[in-house]
């Protein structure tokens, strides 16, 4: 059950970087939504490897086909199957890995979680498996989107030592993250980021970086208590997601060196209700959502599979030298950013479910 | 079920600030374990109010019961009840807050939620809640501490701008740990933020901090792809706590700024299995243990109820200046660290059972 | 989490025959109930022991407490913990059977599942475990009867080979049902049923025998296909109550005699909407509710405790006899009604919750 | 989440009747079994439509292919998909039935519960969707079968009226069972069965039966009291499939009129460990297995859809006479004898592994 993810809207993925397919079962979407292959497949193609010169080589076109759940473009509230073939597989590659596990990647953890593991490709640990997350959340973003208005933005802020200017999280579009190739938003940073990844690639080595993402427009009262806050389920969310080893909500680290009395946001009346003056909640008070933008900040290190050598040791323990072959992105965050948007419209679109189905007895006592 | 935790050890807690009872019923505990209230006591008067002059004034003896789930002192394996009464409430002390909700506190979003909220303390948002996990977790630790030798240990690494020497996640242990009343290991560190937070209760103000926690000794395998992983699962748990606001795990935020071949972990024989030199990891890779030290930092917000006066506006819009009366704390952190402990404990329980699982059959085929 | 069942009206039991206390949390109970003690003592009251002539001897009064999740008589919306005291425990009772395991019991399997067993009553197999259920089923059933007007009547349709009248489920109430100590509706048949009870009592002896139940007033909708179509999971409650050994939904066995062209129910339109003429399904079709009276048939055993010896073997597998000292029911059917109404409006409330999430969406495409 | 089941063997299904493919991800499966299509075909095709001339004449290969979870023919312990193509879709056929429902099908409840539904062939309510449940079920009753020599064997006890002499459930195989088309190990009573059938097929008609299983060897301590017992998870399975309308364990409603004194299963020591003289709790006790074989039977309704003219109404309440085109079954019983096994080693599987994690920790305490 460890591959599904949500309570009412819930999702469970399946594949292996070189199996046959890769997709998701979604479980829960309601019935009547408007939904083809088009309505998910731009989010996909944002995520998919080659698509540009800073990312990896591997050439997928990752087509995506809706199997069941759909009659005549509309959903019928059944399970949703989404498929992905996997067509560039090159085993061969990875045959110097099959002895010597990488540093830092989990070949080894899956040796001895399972006893076994994929020869090639990083099995299931691979990012492709991310394909599924991706397809689902873009169904769940266009309902949350269709319905509520709610509009979710990631964008690159960081790679290394290089940080953007900060965006402003009222306003950006993924338009605007869309206008470079790094997916930042600030052009001159933007500009530097994608040469210093471009260096990097030449070199052999990767590079770390920090997503940021804006939740906007979910309303008051969204959020699962005690164990399912809002923010818990997004830090799960998050950090499920490979190669990321930080999350952030609002102030975060930056919060724990403040004062109560400069971090709190104090309450104000606009827009025909409570909202507040400051936001370093980022948007969540007490795991339920205030109303003002839910604010996160994602951190990504860098690829573990680069090409410079390493010492290391083999499976056995015996010193070893690994150059690795597989095609790898220098640097994930560019692609990232649409896993981040999707996986924060899964959660967001599990809670509001979880929320209506309260709010149906509300004014029935 | 948002108040639930876990798969196969899953507790289920209730209770709110000022009701007759919080507590937790945990299902799935392995039968035959010798548990007593001897054993959960400790942690619970890590975490009760009114322990020190640093921290919040209210007077609970927290006492734990066991209601059910043991006879003669051993697990039946079936569910454990653990209960501790509702002492120290002083509704009266909430009047000033019926009409105005507490900048950064949950008075307005379980407002939102519900509908109705608790008109005193915080109701089921308030840390009383973390006596459930506390007294769970106390039942987890100690199993992981029997049969797999697993350490779990927290400190404050940080106060406000307070920065502690870094700790040696290898060797550090609760009892250097409580060797300080605000919980860090680094004495001269430790008076200055003792003495921080202290001016910091007399003026009414607050301030946030980091809370560091290692888990020692699980051993490689333990953590359940794709959704549960293992950091993901910890990212979760300690999201769940209140007034949290950032996680990380291992290089965490800063190992964004690093490259591949700096921040990659070389493997190399140790202790009679691989192991790695550095760890950069923080214990995890693929989401699943590779047998190194787990090395989380949770971030702390300043405690949202300070006596300063605030200028907010109250649940219906009219500007009103909000001086709050209950008793709490100026700093969470010290408190805080038993929590900590206690959800890696359910996190790292619920995953070796899940994995005992798996393994039952590995030999079998 | 084998004691919890629903999914967003959640209930976690827990309790032994001769701990401390038995109970349960409720996790999900909607906001703004009106909710007191006094709703959920009634049932409970039904369900104890000591009640009548013919039920067990054992007194216990069975006073719930509600600990948490309301505030000023209304649901906060939060956890419910309610919780009753065991008072009248004879463990020494129980000694003859710590080493005979009772046959048809379940002394053995308890013990090699567990390798421990509570010595004495039963421990988490015994009835008293249904108070929890009975508990937290009271606050489904007013909920589903305030808001649908939903109807939940269950009857004692026979007691070994004496069978009732059939009684009409469209009109049936509880209040004719309690004219009777063996709570069956059909005057003349209960009287023989309790005089043969009463003798079966004086021999030592037990009998089995069937509920019936009907739930009226289900909007059709409910029920959540694929695995937890409505008659699935009434199936799994049901047989989740001690001493059951079969489940029927309308027509049941005797529905497999039928040729279609008899057993089919043609629709036709009545009450503004669909309905059928006749009632085979039971109220159920593919899983869902089709508005009608949903019909249920619950099978009891005879009472495995009884106090005629019985040849058996002990633990270590030599021949014995067994002559149970314990109190026991001589038959569970009257007590079991309140029980099988209980898990019915747990099973139901469950469904609605999450046919309300489903339908919140309906408009909004 | 209502078309998955299972905690640690968890199965996802998905598909229509008519949509491109149905199938299941299985999560949870353990790693190193050898698993082709091979093992999984055989169940598949006892199932498949079109098999006999007493079958629906819908003809379906249902060749299942593995897309993901195994590599080498070995289970990696990741999500494996399995997948059939749907071949044989005759749309048309349904024009008739898109106005008017079909009696005691689930056209209407489908409409009433998402507000549309698929236009022809029963969409999710189809029978193909047992599909996913077989495939999985065969991986589980594989490992179920290596491991521990579980043996699970359904078989046709009756068709309408014309019952088969008792089976030994000790000793009857799916070899014998497939000796007959209707899998009714009585030669003679299937003879009468088969002729039955194929008169009702002529005539338009359809009749129910009786589908008993038998699960031998189990190990004592399967089953997870208190809402996941044994039997109350096998009778949640069963009521999921289509058109069952009752379950019975051991002695079943039969047991309701017997005293305790004849009903109770004396134990007796045989084959090294405690078993029982009789088996009237059908091998399972306090929800337990107790190590003699679990006997159950599955009462399944006469197919709804007939070809005979049946007075009803439309959808919006119009009188209208429904002559149904479609292709099914006369009698579901013998194409149900495949799904009732799958659904029992689902069960078993899933039950199996929840206690391997409990045992994990009896000897180290």
């Amino acid at each position: 059950m460890s591959s599904s993810f949500g309570t009412l809207f819930r999702v469970s993925t399946f594949g292996e970087s070189h199996c046959k397919a890769v997709g998701v079962v979604i479980d829960g979407c309601p019935p009547g939504l408007s939904l083809t292959e088009d309505d998910i497949q731009p989010q996909l193609s944002r995520r998919r490897p080659g698509q540009s010169a800073i990312s990896t080589d591997r050439q997928e076109p990752d087509q995506v086909m809706i199997l069941s759940g759909t009659e005549n473009g509309k959903t019928l509230g059944t399970p949703i199957s989404l498929q992905v073939a996997n067509k560039d597989q090159r085993p061969k590659d990875y045959s110097s890995m099959r002895d010597i596990p990488r540093p830092s990647h989990a070949d080894y953890t899956y040796q001895a979680k399972y006893g076994i593991r994929a020869s090639s490709g990083g099995g299931r640990s691979s990012a492709r498996e991310t394909i599924g997350t991706v397809a689902a959340g873009a169904v769940a973003d266009k309902i949350l989107r269709e319905t509520y208005g709610i509009e979710i933005v990631a964008w690159v802020s960081s790679v290394g030592e290089i940080e953007s200017q900060a965006a402003d999280p009222e306003t950006i579009t993924r338009d605007q993250v869309e206008q470079t190739t790094i997916r930042c938003p600030d052009n001159e940073a933007a500009s530097r980021m994608e040469a210093y990844v471009a260096d990097l690639k030449e070199m052999g080595d990767s590079i770390g970086g920090v997503v940021n993402c804006v939740i906007r427009g979910v309303p008051p009262g969204i959020g699962e208590p005690t164990f399912e806050k809002l923010e818990a389920k997004l830090a799960q969310g998050m950090l499920a997601i490979p190669a990321t080893k930080g999350f952030e909500v609002g102030s975060g680290f930056s919060g724990t060196r403040q004062r109560g009395s400069i971090h709190n946001d104090p309450f104000t009346f606009k827009d025909g209700r409570l909202g507040t003056v400051t936001n370093n909640s980022g948007g969540i008070q007490g795991g339920i959502a205030n109303g003002e933008p839910i604010t996160l900040r994602i951190a990504f290190k860098p690829p573990a599979t680069i090409s410079l050598p390493q010492d290391t040791v083999d499976f056995v323990g015996e010193k070893a030298v690994l150059e690795a072959k597989g095609r790898h992105d220098p640097c994930v965050v560019p692609r990232a950013v649409p896993i981040v948007e999707s996986m924060a419209a899964l959660v967001v679109m599990d809670m509001v479910l979880r929320q209506k189905a309260r709010q149906a007895f509300a004014h029935m006592f």
